[in-house]
């Protein structure tokens, strides 16, 4: 998307090194953060200078593609295999980061398995992270195209967390429908849940929607199920870290006290994510690992003052610790649609939609 | 309660002066703010230097005492009426503000019906506001008691907000059968929601519990419903600003999110608060105002920096605008329980026991 008139993906590979707009500074300062080696993309992806299901996808992509380029002729294999170790382990709950590792690794085995040599084996793991993250970007301009039919003009559409572009490599999923619709002319207004502890409503989404023209208001996210109570939200669409077999969504934490209070209150729930979200290897939500991350994200927090200083003010009492669980898992009986690159879909529709894509050139 | 080791009230009256503990310091500096007169009274209660649904209660009494106190000998009534609708004027949402201010005003319409000198109004306005804040304090102790009986051994206790003694005269209403809980031996653990945007469970409930030595634990409020749906909480605690005639339950917003969860997952919901925070003349929650404060209170934070410096940082992204709605009201029918000075009510009960209590003298 568009960045004071520059085109921009989130995340991209230039030579040897990743690049990625920093999103631990946004929305305050805008820079592009270097990862020059496999290892420091994956503590990118750790540290969430790049987050987001997509983006830490194309991340980990790339990553796996930067551990070939850096891979010695001698022992070459087993470096590509430690480094894609490395890049996996770094978060565990979204599902895209282990699809993307596991299709460039796999690109990697499947051309030393025909023979091939270490260079072409680079340009193999290269391409394929290469088309990993335009797959991302593809999906999500589909997502966007097909989300856009369920925005009226007038809607007052929630979302929760940052599902936009940022959160993938271009357009986004829960946030292309609006990205679609608004450029398609249609006027709404959105409320965007500011998602402690990491504030990436009240930051990127408010950001990009701003970008964007679109009129939002960032709430608590305490307000949201009152606000939907008193009849102030018409959608909402949120997007996913990892989908289950039987349609059970991870989200970012919040996402189920929200889908609760939507069914609670009658409002349309709807989860944006592309099919490389999907993982038929988890029953259920209860088979999803879910992150728990460093208390300090929710006993302090960081931001500019008034001079533009960045500085960590602590929020909770002196000595009190914290309980940090990073995802929720939604169950699929809340979800109304979920909107895919191949439609909207019910959540029970997603299994078979998932088996019948182009099969992954898994190792 | 105690603070390193000496009792404090929160609210008091000395002289002329309202002294109150100082809760926009806390809990990163303990002090004590002397409001002068009862226009500084009412400043302190719009600020929040004073909150919590009894503790603006009694600082409104308080007030209109301090108005008696300082009224002149000519146009006295017309002073200490002024002064009750400015105390009043400050926050429109918790019932114990009005009936304490009621309480007080209607003391000295009495003492001045019955032929009363200004002087002997003062006292009774005086005597008045101290028996308000001294019944604040009595019926947080028999809820404290009374609500005990809910809490088990190994227990897992979620609260929202702030309903403990800072938000009271003395021991609170959510907390207070906690404290007496511990008091008498019991072992449990608690997680206290952080209350955004102010942030009342991370720093006034943590401090608090801390100083009692309970178990605590602050989770962003978007964990609150996952927590219940992983079988992590047991029960659920929470105040009240104000219940209407049908039960409803007007508190600190995202106190209906965790309603909705509670009863999704079978959490038992109980809220605690004093008959005085019932509202006959509000039909059903529709009829209860709720504050909307300054969205500054969302787009930033303020608290110390390493240093032990205050700093507010921003947190939205700049130009970003924000709703603040301060309070929801939650349906009676998700609420299981009213603990009150009479017992542990059904909502639907409340009208009676409200009805059978000695009459308040309203002017």
């Amino acid at each position: 998307m568009l960045v004071d008139g520059v085109h921009y993906r989130t995340v991209w590979l230039e030579g040897r090194t990743v690049r990625m707009i920093d999103q631990t500074l946004l929305p305050f300062r805008f820079a592009i953060h270097d990862a020059n080696d496999h290892g420091e993309t994956a503590r990118c992806i750790r540290d969430m200078v790049v987050r987001g299901a997509g983006a830490i996808g194309a991340a980990g992509g790339f990553g796996v593609a930067q551990a070939a380029l850096e891979g010695p002729g001698d022992g070459f294999d087993a470096y590509v295999e430690a480094g894609a170790r490395t890049l996996a382990d770094t978060r565990p709950t979204a599902r895209n980061l282990f699809y993307a590792v596991d299709r460039v690794l796999a690109a990697v085995r499947a051309a030393r398995r025909g023979g091939a040599s270490v260079d072409v084996a680079r340009q193999a793991a290269v391409a394929e992270a290469e088309a990993v993250a335009r797959q991302d970007t593809a999906d999500c301009i589909a997502i966007g195209e097909l989300g856009a039919a369920l925005i009226r003009d007038g809607m007052r559409i929630l979302t929760h967390c940052n599902a936009g572009w940022l959160a993938f490599s271009d357009w986004g999923t829960a946030l292309a429908p609006l990205y679609r619709a608004r450029r398609d002319g249609k006027r709404f207004s959105v409320l965007a849940d500011e998602t402690r502890p990491r504030l990436q409503g009240a930051r990127l989404s408010a950001w990009e929607l701003m970008n964007e023209g679109i009129d939002v208001r960032v709430i608590p996210d305490n307000a949201a199920g009152w606000l939907m109570r008193r009849g102030e939200v018409d959608l909402v669409i949120v997007g996913s870290d990892r989908i289950a077999a039987n349609g059970d969504v991870a989200n970012k934490v919040g996402t189920y006290e929200k889908a609760v209070c939507a069914r609670a209150n009658g409002v349309p729930f709807y989860v944006a994510a592309p099919l490389s979200t999907f993982d038929a290897a988890a029953a259920t939500g209860d088979d999803i690992p879910i992150e728990e991350r460093d208390e300090a994200e929710v006993l302090e927090a960081i931001g500019p003052d008034a001079d533009g200083a960045m500085r960590t003010v602590r929020l909770a009492a002196p000595g009190a610790h914290a309980r940090n669980p990073s995802f929720d898992v939604t169950p699929a009986d809340l979800v109304t649609g979920v909107i895919c690159e191949r439609g909207i879909l019910l959540p029970s529709e997603l299994k078979g939609a998932a088996a019948a894509r182009l099969p992954d050139r898994r190792g």
